[in-house]
Formats: C-alpha cells, structure tokens, sequence
C-alpha cells in the first residue's frame, strides 16, 4: 500500500501571502479546537481535502454535509489598520498514522508553497502532570527558524527550549528547519486527556497576538471554544486514531 | 500485494441515465437484503463482477450457479407514466476490507461514469441502541451535493444532519461531494446486528418512492424480505468479513 | 513479496483436448488421495512444477527423488471403445495461502488454456457434522458453465445448489464462469478432518463414470486410496499449511 | 523491502569444475561445524559474502577481523593420484529466513554456474528422537539427480527413500533437480538440538570418500570438531535465527 | 514503505581527508555521550541530517532549535604540531530500526567517500555481567582493515579477537572490510543500561590518543560527560527506539 499524501482542491482563492495554521486533534483535541474556532468566526470556506490510503474510510456529517475528516478552508483577505491578512487552515478529525506524517509535512509544504503561503503555525496540546494549582495552562513557542523566533514574544508565549516534540508538529518543525520556511510550533498545557477547550482558547489568543489584523472578540472565546469541545469529542469518539502517536514533552 | 479493484462485465446493457444502487451487508445485513430484494422483485440479470486481491476466495452458489461475492446486475428500462428508470445493482456477501475501501469507490465511480449511470443511492444498516418502543426502524438520509438534496424529502426520509458514516457508505458520500456525483445515503435503524428484513423493508420503501417508475408491490415486501434474511445470513457466516470497520452513528 | 506463481514444464506432452484434474489436499486430504491414485493407476509422468514465493520451502521426497510440494502429471492419450482420453493431474502436498489462490487460479488457467485443455475438474473435501447411520458419503457436483452442467449427472452425483465453496475450488469455479471455461467441482462429505479414502473412491468413481475410456479397476480401489491415505497423512505433517483457508458448507 | 540476496566476490579464484559444498547450521549446528572443518583443514581463504536485506545485522568477529555471517571460501585445486578436486564452501552462522530460502537457492545456482562449478552437496543435522542405544548417527544421502545416485553409494551413506526435507537443502534438492544440476543432500541424525560433533564427523567422512583426492586426516577429525562445536554454539546464540523453519523428517 | 535513508547537507565544509566519527546511542547511550562531547568540545557546527522514513517522527528540542533525531557536525580543520584533522560526526537520538542498518551504512559510506572523508570511528558500549570489583570499564578495539589494525595499539585499547558485533557497529565492520574502508570500532563495557558517563569518557580517551592533534582537556572531561548522561537519558526516554537490536558480546 502506498502511503502517498494528495490534497485535492475544490475552490480557488489567491492564498499568496497567506498564513497556513494547521489544527491536528492531538491531547485535549486542542489543534481541533482551535481550528474548527478559527474557521467558525472567521467565516472560512472549505477550499480542499487532504486524503491518503492510510486515512481513515469515515464521513464526517455536519449540517448534513458529507466531509473527508481532514479538510482545508480560507477566507478572504482580512485588513485591519492598514496591515492585511489571509489564513488557510488545515483541521484534522484524527491524528494521521505515523507512519505517513513525513509524506504528509511533505505534501503540505510543497503545495502550501506553490499558493504562497508565507508562513506555518501549528497548535497542539501538551501533557503535563495534574497540578492542584488553580494557575492558567502554559502555552509554549518554538520556531523553525532563527527569523521567526520573534513571533514567540510577540505572542507573549513561553518558549520551548529543551524537551522532544513528536508527531506531526514535531515533523513541521523540523522540516521547517530543513527548508527555511518559517514555522511556529504553538503547544498548550493540558492535564488530562479530555478535550480542552481553556487550553485551546490560550493559543487562539496567541494567534490573535500575532495576527494583529484579525480581529478576535476575546469574550466569547471560552464559551464558543466549550461548546465546540463536546461536538468534536463526539466526532473524536468514532474516528479511529493511531495510537502509537509519540507524545511531546518538555524537560524543564 | 496490490489492493487493485476490477470491474469484469459479462453482459452488455445500455446504462446510460442509470441510477446506481449499493447493497452491502453492513450491520444487520440491510443492504444485502434490499439489494437481493430488487433484484429479484426486478427481475434484474447479472452484468459482471467485482473482484479484487484482498476479496474473500469464495465462491457463493446460488440455483447451482457459481458466484464472485460482490456482483453487477441490471434491467431493461422500466417506464411508467412516461417516465423511465434503469437500475444497476452492486450486492456483495462481505463487507470489503477498510484499506481497499476507497480503491473500491474510485473503481465504482469510474465505471459508472464510463457508462453514464447519473445517480447513486447506496443502503446500509445503522447500530442504534435497543429500545421498548414498539416505534419503527427510522430511516435517515443523506446526499453528497446540493442539487440531490431534494431526494431526501422526496424519499420521505428523515435527513441526517450530524454525525460519522464509516466505511463504505460514508466513502462513496465524500467522493460523490468531491467529483460533484449525486450520491443518496439511506441509513436504517438497527438495534441488533442480526438480519433485519423490518429495517430493510423501510429503505426499499423509500426507493420505491423515489423512483416512482419502479412498481413495486408494497404487500409482499415484508415477507419476501424476510425469506432472504435467512438465506443471507447462512452465506453470510461463511464469508470472511473485515471486523475492522466503522460503524456509522448519529449524533443527535 | 511479489505473489507471482510460475509454473515449470519438464516434460513435452501433447495435451491438446485433456482433461485438467486439481486434487489439492483440503478437508479429508480427499483431492489428494484422488489425485495420487490417478496418477499411480494411470501411470502417469511428471511433466511440471508449480512453485511460487508464498509456496513452503519443503522438498517431498518420494522413492528417493526430490519433489516440489506442487507438481503436474500427464501420461499418453487414453482410448477405449473408440474414444480418446487425455489427463493432466495437479496434485500439491499442501493447502495453498488464500492470498495467492486467485494468481494460482488465473496461472492453472493461463497455462492450461496454452496447452489445449479443454475441461477442468477439481476434487475436494467437504465437512459435514458426523452421523451415527451407515450411510455413505455423498458427492456434489457444480459447474462453472450450463453447457457443463450435463457432467453432473453424467458422473452420478447430486447436484451442490446453495452454499458458499472456499479456497482454491471456490475460485475455479468462479474463474471458469468468467473465462467460459467449463470446470467440474467434486465435494465428497467428510465428517472429520483426518485422511478420508473412503470419501476419496467415491470422487474417483465419479471421475470414472464421466471420463468413461479411462480403465479404473473399480475392486482394489478403496484399498489403494487407503493405502495413499498413511502416506499422504505423514506428509501433510510436515508441509506448513495455511489454516486461515474457508470452508465449504451446503445450505440445504 | 526487496528480499534480493547478492554474492560479492572479494578475491578470485579458478573454480572451474569445482564442487560447492553448503553448510548451514540447522539442527546441531552440524552443517555448520563440517564447512568450518573443512575451511580450517584444508586452508581455505575467504573468496566472498553471501549478504541480503532480511540477513542479520551482525559481525562475527574471528582472529580481530569482522566477518560477515554468511560467507564463501575456497583453495587451491588439490590432486592426488593423478585426481584433481577444488572445492568452494559456503558457510553460514544463521538459518535464512524461510521467506528468502528460494531466492538464496537460485543467487547461488547462478553465481556457481557462472563460476564453473560442476556439482554440489549440502550437509545437515536431521531431528531423530532421542534412543537409549549406542548406536551410531545414521547419515543418509539423497541426490537432486539420477546421474549423481551414484554418490550416495560412494559415499557409503543411507539412500533417503521417503520423508519431507525442509528449508535451505530441501530447495537445494528441488531447484537442482528441476535445474538438471548434481546436488547431493547429506543428512545426519542428531537427536538433541545442542551442537553435535559426532554427526558432524560422520558427514564429514562420507565426504572423504567421495572427494577422494581431499587428504583428511580421519584421525583428529572427531577431537577438532568438537572444539568447533563450543566456538559455534557462542556465536549462534548470539545470531537472531529464525525459528519457523520446517525441520526435516524421514518417513520410515 | 521504502526504506531508503537520505542524507540532506545544510552547510557546506571542505571535509577532504577528515574522520568520520559515528555515536549512536546503544547500551549505555554511550556513543550518543561521546558524540555530543565532542561536537561541545570541539565547538563543531551543525551540517546536515540523515533521515528515513523508518526513522522517528520527532523533534529533539535543544536551545529552542528543533533538531532531527540523527544528524550531521564537522568543524574547521584543527592543527596541531604541523598534523591536521577534521572531523565530522554523526549523532543520534535513536538506535535504528535493524530493517534498515545495512541501508543507512551504505548511504553513510556513499556519503562520506564523496566528501572525502578517509576514516571511520564508531564508539558503542558494550554489555558485561555486573562486577564488584573496581576496575575500570576496559575499551575494546576492532578494525576492519589490516592497514588499519594498528590504530588498536595507537589508541591504547584491548584488541577484540572473537565474538559477535551486533546493529550498526557490525555493519560498519562488515562493509569497511568488504569496501576496503579503514573503520575502527571501539566498545566500552558496560555493566548496566544506565547512561554510562564513565565508559564514554574511556572512549573519548582512546579517540584523543589517536587524533593527537585535537587538544582535550581531559581533566573535565568525566564530569562533562556526566552531565551530558543526564540530558540524553531525558531525550532517550521519548524516543521510540527498536527493542530488537542485536547486543554484541565478546568470546573471551
């Protein structure tokens, strides 16, 4: 069986410029969380689909549509004080297969890079031990290269210095390296794994940080990121899920 | 070993404006039964086979007949009213393995397209938790593009509006949205994945009503379908099914 | 692993016309048994060997000569009473995987089609549960073609009209349809999986009544096959047999 | 992953009308022990390695140098009474996976052809269940030929009549005699699986006498193969074997 | 899945007649402690990566710069008492999957002869039975060549007469011999799988003995490595490491 990755693309957009910030469920489900939020409030259109043989036979239904359950979606250009910006997301109902999450970086970067896409975040959740503190989840920053290590402060995370990273954020930050794209690794604290919309709603604030330009209402955000946690734990009980996924892990 | 699917045609109709129905087992054997109702009801002739590597090496023997497990079968044009139908039937007696799930659309959908079928209807049982109510099998539906959205009413189905469809059904959903075919899934209530002529009885009414051109005798429905839920669960047992698949599941 | 499945002619013969007899060992080790008396009352030569990646790494080792564990066997033209007949025997010491079942089929047909043979049988155990009554075991007969189907009652035998037939028959039959090829199957009831001569003679017998110029000295037959049945036992021992292989059943 | 074996020839050697003599280790190490008897008593010089992806990844480290686990030897040509012999060896420290066993058997076929070689023999232990006597091994001799069934009595060893022979010499047997190439498979009971000098010595003495020209001193043989035997059991307990090979059976 | 190994040059060096110094981390992680010694001591600079598709989808994440689990540093060329030397090392986080050790010697050495590169030192640990006594970890030596054979007195280590050299230092062995590269590998004993500084530290003893114009500091070199053992334990125990890699042993 071939493991080759193909997007398929079902709408045009000019994506020149374009962030790509890519959604993979992962612990707490955070990268989907994040993700379906952004796509929610931004009002982005589904642009494409992003399958393999070795992604899993499943329809995922809403609003009695059928969708693959790994899909892409942009938006128009959003300008604000004179500075614009265009996102494309890539949202994720499973955690692709190991196996495959080199050929999947691969694709992703080789086609992001023929619409112009400029830059890569990825978001996803953290393991750290239960702590009876009443104190926020941490979000940490890593870069792929040295010209975007000023994104980290700029959205006031934490930076990752030491510790391993598996997975497919793990691989984009690597292959990001490898190929000088400019790739922001954005991972939250989360305790146990259930999905977590508080850790979630830290990097979409982080990603409101740095993409001045959208404009985010950060009041409903907890509230809207809860809701969407409890339809994608549904969705995340019925796809099947590698489960050999390597965790991320921080050595202090 | 490679998972490449075959179409082999052994009798030439013409198939042009055909709507294309799928009946494979799934859960409680509806789709089965619905698709070897029609054809016999039908009076519908075997047109070729299905076979592929990863497809069981059985041979089911029907009136002293061999037969490939996943078949072909169509009719001549039936008209009524002045208005006319022609039907190509796939039936299997297994359930094809998940990895060659999506090797098996695209082999269905490029055949079909070849021979101008232009719409599909596939059928399949659907796990709901087992209840008092004496209320009856709910058959949900769901298409894969706008335009065949009006099938559902037309159906009088109920629509399908969240949730996940695995396997076979829920792939042919998402290539159908993809390659912009029209495809109607129709999900009918199971509680126990034992035979069920009840719940398959139920979607060949909704067939039936869709295609109004097709007479179908609503009398005898249920008890015909009955007398091939037996026969097909003794093939059944026989045929080495795939245990790995996704069961569909509505979220409410 | 490439599947591939090649077969090796040793020995020239005329085969345009002959008749193809497969005896792999199945339930009872029956096609076996009928088989190797064929070929010792016939005193038929090897001509061949049919070996593939997938097929055990065993040599079979009989009067002092290496053997491959599937061979083919043929001897001169056969006539009696103005009729002529001409026989190819595949016998095989061991079960072959159900993965390469289908490129053996196609490679039998392929070959055979190239060497002028004309029919085809195929000779199998069959379980049934056991029966106290004395009864003997009976002997089904199916074709893959109508024109064939005269061949049912030519050789005495009840017709097999519903069920499932797995493994290598199951294909043959299913293959002939697809290829126009007329293929006899022959299922003797076994009631225990162990070395069954007596269900072997019945198949025999049957071979006997429809290939009428083959001589078969009906007397010493169950003696001999009973006598193969030892040896056979010994070697299929020591032969690595896939034990995944389906089943046949009737479904009466 | 490609199962191709390869043989790299390191140094070169006339090996015109050579005999190749295998010796893998199997039951008792004994194939084993008589290709390092030989090697050592007769001088012979490394000439190349048998290597493939699915061999082990192991150096088997000999007087400070590292060597491959499989590889071949050769001398000068040795006469005596106006008889020349030259023998190549190759010797193994594993047993082959069985997958690779006929793609092993076929690089050597064509290398020794090419080379010149004219005849070969292969030695192995032969599970026998433990007998109070004091009886001797038995070594019994099969040939891949009729024109090399002299050997066996040559040899003064047992014909092997009937039985199943597994693995490395049972495909050496079968591939030869379908190759019309001289292959005579010498095989020593051994009644425990721990490393056996005294079948090894057995082996080793019917190749005397049929080498004739080979001077082998009979006097030390059974002392130098024992100390043989505590080297190679080290280096086997060391070497990943695989553990599904058929073991060979004689049927009485 | 191919298993081919892919070494991606991010800086380039003039590495013409420089040594190639391999530290994977095996038994004690002691060649990863070396590796990373000398890449901080030698103040050595990141050149490239070597990656697979077999190999971890991970990042290793050391001062905020996502790292590839196996990678390439070489330095300027170091000078001392009118003798040069350049070095370049390969470290890895992980020991490789066996399926794919022979793939990965081949692209190093293919890699390393286009450079230029002339020399190969590969240091490993080495299990021994636990000891009371105090003596020191010895440090074995082993080359592939004889030209080379004198770097074992240079270096001031023991000689490695007989036994087995199992995964990669085998390999590196086995293909030096057989492409006639000067390869010498070192194993240091030691005693349990514990990151073992004091082991790694004998075998920066004997590297510096044999480059004598690199300048060690040796009075800070145990408590240097000591604390490299610490960090790489953290990295170690992340990444996914093949349990099926041979250990190697020493037949005194």
């Amino acid at each position: 069986m071939s493991n080759q990755i193909n997007i398929n693309q079902i709408a045009e957009k000019d994506l020149k410029g374009s962030t790509f910030i890519c959604g993979l469920p992962g612990v707490g489900l955070v990268g989907n969380i994040v993700a379906n939020f952004l796509i929610n409030n931004l009002k982005l259109e589904q642009i494409g689909i992003v399958d393999g043989n070795t992604f899993p036979s499943i329809s995922v239904v809403k609003d009695g549509v059928p969708n693959h359950p790994m899909r892409l979606y942009a938006g128009e250009q959003v300008c604000n004080n004179g500075k614009c910006n265009q996102i494309v997301i890539c949202v994720s109902d499973f955690v692709p297969p190991n196996a495959v999450t080199k050929d999947l970086v691969s694709t992703i970067f080789d086609w992001a890079k023929d619409k112009g896409c400029t830059s890569f975040i990825t978001a996803e959740g953290f393991s750290v031990p239960p702590n009876d503190d009443e104190k926020q989840s941490i979000v940490y920053g890593i870069t792929s290269t040295k010209s975007s290590k000023k994104w980290i402060s700029d959205a006031k995370v934490t930076p990752f210095e030491f510790g391993t990273i598996g997975g497919f954020t793990g691989v984009m930050l690597n292959e990001g390296r490898l190929r000088s794209v400019n790739v922001l690794g954005l991972l939250a604290e989360v305790e146990e794994d259930i999905p977590d919309a508080r850790a979630a709603s830290k990097i979409i604030e982080a990603i409101d940080k740095l993409l001045l330009e959208i404009d985010l209402d950060p009041k409903p955000l907890l509230e809207e990121a809860a809701s969407l946690e409890k339809e994608l734990q549904k969705v995340n009980e019925q796809v099947p899920t590698d489960s050999n996924n390597s965790v991320s892990r921080y050595i202090g």
